[in-house]
């Protein structure tokens, strides 16, 4: 059996998430049943990270096995057919024998976004979290230094979490703004479009929690509108209390960006 | 009665264009019923440009008048609380009495976005038209340049259309590559995403005749692709026959940009 890998974009937004559940269709489901037509009997993918409903991946990781001898490109060009228009292929390639998309990631980068404005584009609707308040980047970007380094994020992870440890690196929390370029134009139709700034978070670390970065989120823009003081980020960290954290932010803002081995 | 203008930006995918009709539901009509509830009787309002199904507007004009003596801070509120995600009010403004939508504007300008790679992003598919073989832009360029200026585009008119002339002046025709920053990703995020470029063309004029932006990019890529050259769209001007033009390239890649009065 051939070790392979795959790097995938995907809108999550008519997605219960990258893991198969038996409420509805999921990522792993199509991108399985693309691969059976290939292999001709069922095919298991493991996804480096599980996105859950709603959220986005411009480079998911999956691993998986084949008896079939398709050589990459073919394989790129089959998965491609035979997936709907919102999830695509980037990239196959084969992988060395004890390759796992998820136990073999060193870093993954998790981006969020946020329509900060009056009213949110509609070409942003599935894509951002709306935050109409005045937000205040710069204690954001405190805060989230804060959080940069070894640190137990307890209080970042949602119920259900099984995880050994809850202790993660956050190599870096990068906080920009754009001019506002939100959507499916660019900065020259920016004079013409829903009035607004896009704020990017781009946090890159060695593993993440359940729900630990949309939970970070909405801890952050409650700094960021003044909810909530930068020091307290500290203190939720040794409290490891997740009633002391922010809400959840919306999962449509949220993008796995990238993996790295 | 208050002549009252309204800007729109609107994701035209679930929608069967801006105007009315029989076989499913309007931005227009969307419109007039916002406007209802706050008029309290039926309004009706009359858009610059009739986009059809799957056209977008990042700056589509709408004219109507109310009773309703509601200043226009609030009926801005009004309209977004009462519209759906997809459809956004981005200004209102009290208007000249004479003023209408349609017959006041001056010029109007359309983009029209196309995809050029081997797979489209997921999520661009709803934005743009996906071409993926090469294509000479500098010969698309050349072509677009002979479009410019006060011609008689009936060789770029679909069936129906119902005007008293085909003459229009087009000012000015823009193409430009984009290093590929597809949809809700930006420059840094180019390194993970769907490989390609996003081809963007953008056309200034005083009025277009119905599909002419979409016919010229059809006829436009056709240039790009060395199927036909160059010169062949002079002689399509001349001939005014729409059977020598190129294919209508697909409604999800147009945006009604701006309309200038």
């Amino acid at each position: 059996m051939r070790p392979l890998k795959l790097t995938l974009q995907y809108d999550g937004t008519n997605y219960v998430g990258w893991q198969r559940q038996a409420n509805g269709v999921s990522v792993q489901q199509r991108v399985e049943e693309a691969l059976q037509e290939v292999e001709g009997v069922p095919v298991t993918v493991t996804g480096a990270g599980r996105t859950d409903a709603g959220v986005h991946a411009l480079g998911q990781v999956a691993s998986f096995r084949l008896e079939h001898p398709i050589d990459v490109a073919s394989l790129y060009r089959a998965l491609n057919a035979r997936l709907p228009e919102d999830i695509r292929v980037t990239g196959v390639e084969e992988a060395p024998a004890d390759f796992h998309a998820r136990f073999s990631a060193r870093a993954k980068t998790y981006r969020y976004r946020i329509f900060n404005g009056p009213q949110i584009s509609p070409f942003e609707r599935h894509y951002a979290w709306h935050v109409p308040h005045a937000l205040d980047c710069a204690a954001m970007a405190a805060a989230a230094r804060i959080l940069e380094g070894r640190h137990d994020f307890a209080a970042f992870q949602a119920a259900g979490g099984d995880v050994r440890t809850t202790e993660r690196t956050l190599f870096a929390v990068k906080l920009r703004k754009t001019a506002g370029a939100p959507g499916p134009f660019d900065a020259a139709a920016q004079a013409a479009s829903a009035s607004g700034e896009l704020l990017v978070l781009d946090f890159c670390g060695d593993g993440f929690l359940r729900h630990m970065v949309r939970t970070v989120v909405g801890t952050l823009v409650e700094v960021g509108t003044g909810r909530r003081d930068v020091a307290s980020v500290r203190e939720l960290l040794t409290s490891g209390d997740r009633r002391l954290a922010g809400p959840t932010a919306p999962a449509r803002g949220l993008f796995l960006v990238s993996v790295e081995y």
